[in-house]
C-alpha cells in the first residue's frame, strides 16, 4: 500500500485531521528523549476515542503494520522510537479522566491524560496520587504505565506499579482485554494488569487504567544535609533506614553536580561539599516533627557540616528547585547528555559511587552523579558530545562498566527508565538466556505477527 | 510407565523418602480447603532442593504428567486439588529463609516457609511483613504468592502483591526464569513476577521468591464499635474513609456471626447488636490517638451504641479473637461451610449487604457474613450440608447470584481466595471472552503440553 492510500484507509478510521504524514511530523515523531538515532514512520494516527484506538490496532494488524504508541514521548530508552516506516499511534486525544472516586479512593483514565494534570485533579479532590516522574508535566499516564516511572517519592510511596489496579487493553485483533478493576483485593484471572506493567507497549495498547489514589500526608519537612563527602552522604542514608524511618523523598547530589547547579541558578549552594541529601518526611505533625529531629541527628552524628531544616514552603521549595534543577543544569555542560539509570541495594551505594568515580577516571569522562539514594537509584549522568567519536566509544565503554558494576552489586540495569532499545542487549547478563526465551515464547503468541513496538525490551526476534 | 515403575523415577530425582504412593498419603493430598470433589493423585513428591524441583518439574513435562505444586493445601478455590492421576509437588520441605536483609529491606525464601514463621523471623529482627491471611498459621509464602493472599491488613498495608519484589520459576522444561529482585525500583524485562502472582501455579514453579520488609508501626490502637444494624455500620465505615483515615484493620461482622461467635465462646459479645466494626489504627503514638478519637466519634455519629477502645493488649486480643473466631464458630453450625469471597467497591458494601439477605431469604438459606469492610472484601458464609441434594442446589444458584449482584456493583468473584476450579466458570462473565482468549493463549505457549494444574483458573482448554 502506498503512504497515500494508507493515509486515506486510517482517515476513515480517525478522521482527517488525525493522520499526520507531513515530513515536519514524521521527524517531530522520529525519537524520544533517549540518546539514539532518529527512525522515521510511514504515518502516525491520533485516535480520538476508544472505539478508534481498537479499530486502528486491528487495521496495523490485518495489514502486519509495525505499531508505536506513543504518549509525550519522554521515556529515556528509546521506546517510543517508530519502526522504520511504521505507524506511529498517538494517545495525546485520549485525555479524559473518565471518573474520580473519593468514596472508594480511584480513578479511571484514558491513556493519554498527563500526569502533573491528573495529580492536579486530584489534590483538588483533596486526594493525593503519588507517583512523580521527572516529566510529569508531560508526561502521560499511559506512558509512566508502559514504563512503570518512578519518581522521587518512590521510597516511601512506591512506583505507577503500585498504583495500577485495573488495566483495560486492546490486545493485536482489536479486542479489549480487561484485568483488574475498582476494588482494593481482586484475584480473578491472571494479573495481566501487572504484566502490562513496564511491558513498553508490547503486549497490549492500553484502553484504560484504573489508578488508586491514597489520603495525602498531613504535614511534611524538608531538609538539606550537607557532607564533605559521598561516603558520610551515604551512610548516613542507611543510617536513617536502619532507624526504621521511611522519608517521602531521600536525594542525593554528588560535588559535580552541586557545583553545577550552583552555576545554572546562584542558588547558595555549598560549591565544596563533597555531597548533599535533600530528604523530606511526611505524615502525621507530630510523627513529622520526631522524624525530622531524628534525621537531622542522624545525619550530624555521620559528619553532616550542616543541616538545613526548611521553615517554610520557600525554604521548601528552594531545596526541591536545586534537585529538580540537576539534570537541566548537567545538560548544558555539555552537547550529549547520557542519563543513565543503574539501580543497587540501597546499602550498596556507596560502593556504586566509588566505581563510578573509578569508571569516570578510567575512561576521562565527566560523570555527574545524583538521583534517589533511599532507592538506590542513581543517575550517573554522562556529558559528551556524541558527534566526538573517540570520546564516544569510551562512553559506550563505560555504560557497558557500569551495568557490569551495578549487577556485581545485587542490582538492575534499569530502575525507572525502561529497556526500550537502548538495554536490550544487556538483559540477558541479569535475567539469563532462560528468562528471555520464556519471555519471547509469550511475545510470540501474544503478538504472532510482530507488529508491537518491535525491537524493544527483548530486542530483535527471530521470526 | 506404571505407578511403581514411575515411583522408581521420581526416587531417583528427590531421594526414597520423599515419594509418596500410600493410599493414606495419596487421599490426605487428594482435597484442599475448598468445598469441592476429592481427586487422587498417581504419586506424591517432596524436592527437598531446588534443583531437585527443577528436575522433577523437566521430568513430568519430558513425561506429559499433570504437576499440581502444593504448600499447606489452604486455599478456599480447588486451587491446589490434583489432576486425576497426576503428581503432587509438595514445597514443604523447601522451607528455608536465605537471606532476611535489615538494611535493604527485604528478603529471600523457598516457597514452602510458613507465613507465620516468616512474619516471627522478620519480627525477631524488628521489621514487619504485612500480609496476614488468615491461614497464615499453616499457609506458605509460595501459595501466597501463587493466590494473592489478602488478609485482615490489607486496607493499609495491600496484599501479597505488593510485597513481591522478584519470583525466580522454573518454566515446564525446568529452567529457571528471574524477575525482579532487591532493588526497590526494577524495570529490567518484563513484569514477570507480577504475572506469576494469582497465577495458581499454572505458569510456571517458584523457586524463591523475593519479599518487601517494612518497618512495623511505633503504636496501635484496637477498637470494638457495636450498631443496630448494618446499613449504619457501612456508613461508618465509609465516613472513615471519608475522613481520610486508613485504619490498618476496618472488619464488619453482622447479627448472625456475632450470635454464632458469643455461642462458641461466651465472650460478652453484643448478640443483639445488628453488625459490630472491629478496627485497629496504627502508625506514630500521636496519630494512632488522633485517630483512634476520630474513629470513635464518627462511629457515634453513625449511631453507634458503643464504641469500646482496648486499653491494654489483653483487651486488643479481646476484639481480634472475636474476629479470628468468626469462620471456626460458624463453621461448626452445619455439616458444610461454603466461605465466599465477593468483593465490591468499599462504598458499595450496603447495597451488597441488602443483597445477601435477599438472597438468603429467597433460596432459604442461612448465611452469616464477615470480613473486612474496609476494603470491600466481604465473606458471605452459607451455612449448610452437602449431602442435603435440595439444599445444595439452591447453595449452588445462591452461589451464582451473589456473584451477579457483586459484578453488577463494580465488584469482582475474588478478593483474595482464588478462582481454582470453583469459580473458573464465571470467568468470562467478569473478564470477558477476549480475556479468556489473549490468558488462553498465553497458558498455551508457555505450558504447551498443560501439565501445569490443568484445569485450575482458566478452566478446562481446548487442545
Amino acid at each position: 500500500m502506498s503512504n497515500k492510500a494508507l493515509a486515506t484507509e486510517f482517515e476513515t478510521l480517525v478522521g482527517k485531521d488525525n493522520v499526520l504524514t507531513d515530513a515536519t511530523d514524521l521527524h517531530a515523531y522520529s525519537y524520544d528523549a533517549a540518546v539514539l538515532d532518529q527512525v522515521q514512520p510511514a504515518v502516525v494516527v491520533r485516535p480520538t476515542t476508544s472505539e478508534a484506538l481498537g479499530k486502528t490496532v486491528k487495521f496495523c494488524n490485518d495489514n502486519g503494520f509495525k505499531v508505536t504508541v506513543r504518549g509525550a514521548g519522554t521515556n529515556l530508552s528509546g521506546g517510543t522510537i517508530p519502526h522504520p516506516g511504521g505507524v506511529v499511534i498517538l494517545t495525546t486525544a485520549l485525555d479524559k479522566i473518565l471518573e474520580l472516586n473519593t468514596e472508594d479512593l480511584y480513578a479511571v483514565v484514558q491513556p493519554g491524560v498527563i500526569t502533573a494534570k491528573f495529580a492536579a485533579a486530584v489534590a483538588a479532590k483533596g486526594l493525593l496520587y503519588p507517583p512523580d516522574p521527572g516529566s510529569q508535566a508531560v508526561s502521560t499516564l499511559g506512558g509512566n504505565v508502559a514504563e512503570n516511572a518512578g519518581g522521587l517519592r518512590a521510597l516511601k510511596y512506591g512506583v505507577t506499579k503500585d498504583y495500577v489496579m485495573g488495566v483495560d487493553f486492546f490486545d493485536v485483533n482489536g479486542e479489549l482485554v480487561r484485568s483488574g478493576g475498582k476494588t482494593v483485593k481482586c484475584v480473578t484471572g491472571y494479573n495481566l494488569a501487572g504484566l502490562m506493567i513496564a511491558s513498553e507497549g508490547t503486549l497490549g495498547v492500553f484502553e484504560k487504567l484504573t489508578l488508586k489514589l491514597v489520603p495525602p500526608p498531613a504535614a511534611f519537612k524538608a531538609m538539606m544535609a550537607v557532607f564533605n563527602n559521598v561516603m558520610d552522604a551515604s551512610q548516613a542514608v542507611a543510617a536513617i533506614i536502619a532507624n526504621q524511618i521511611v522519608p517521602a523523598t531521600l536525594e542525593l547530589m554528588d560535588n559535580f553536580t552541586i557545583r553545577t547547579v550552583e552555576n545554572f541558578r546562584k542558588a547558595g549552594l555549598p560549591v565544596d561539599a563533597g555531597a548533599m541529601l535533600l530528604i523530606e518526611v511526611d505524615g502525621h505533625a507530630a510523627q513529622v516533627e520526631d522524624e525530622a529531629a531524628k534525621v537531622e541527628a542522624i545525619c550530624k552524628k555521620h559528619n553532616a557540616q550542616s543541616v538545613r531544616v526548611a521553615k517554610d514552603a520557600a525554604e521548601r521549595n528552594a531545596v526541591w528547585q536545586a534537585r529538580r534543577d540537576a539534570l537541566p543544569a548537567l545538560a548544558r555542560v555539555r552537547p550529549t547528555t547520557v542519563l543513565e539509570d543503574a539501580t543497587v541495594p540501597r546499602s550498596k551505594i556507596p560502593d556504586m559511587m566509588a566505581a563510578l568515580d573509578r569508571i569516570a577516571k578510567k575512561y576521562n569522562l565527566t560523570i555527574g552523579t545524583f538521583g534517589h539514594a533511599g532507592d538506590g537509584n542513581l543517575h550517573p549522568t554522562i556529558l559528551t558530545d556524541k558527534r566526538d567519536h573517540d570520546e564516544w566509544k569510551r562512553v559506550e565503554e563505560a555504560i557497558d562498566v557500569i551495568f557490569d558494576e551495578a549487577l556485581a552489586l545485587g542490582g538492575t540495569l534499569s530502575g525507572e527508565h525502561g529497556i526500550g532499545l537502548a538495554k536490550s542487549k544487556y538483559m540477558k547478563n541479569e535475567l539469563g538466556v532462560a528468562t528471555i526465551e520464556y519471555s519471547r515464547r509469550m511475545k510470540s503468541v501474544l503478538d504472532p505477527k510482530g507488529i508491537l513496538n518491535p525491537g524493544k525490551l527483548l530486542g530483535p526476534l527471530l521470526g
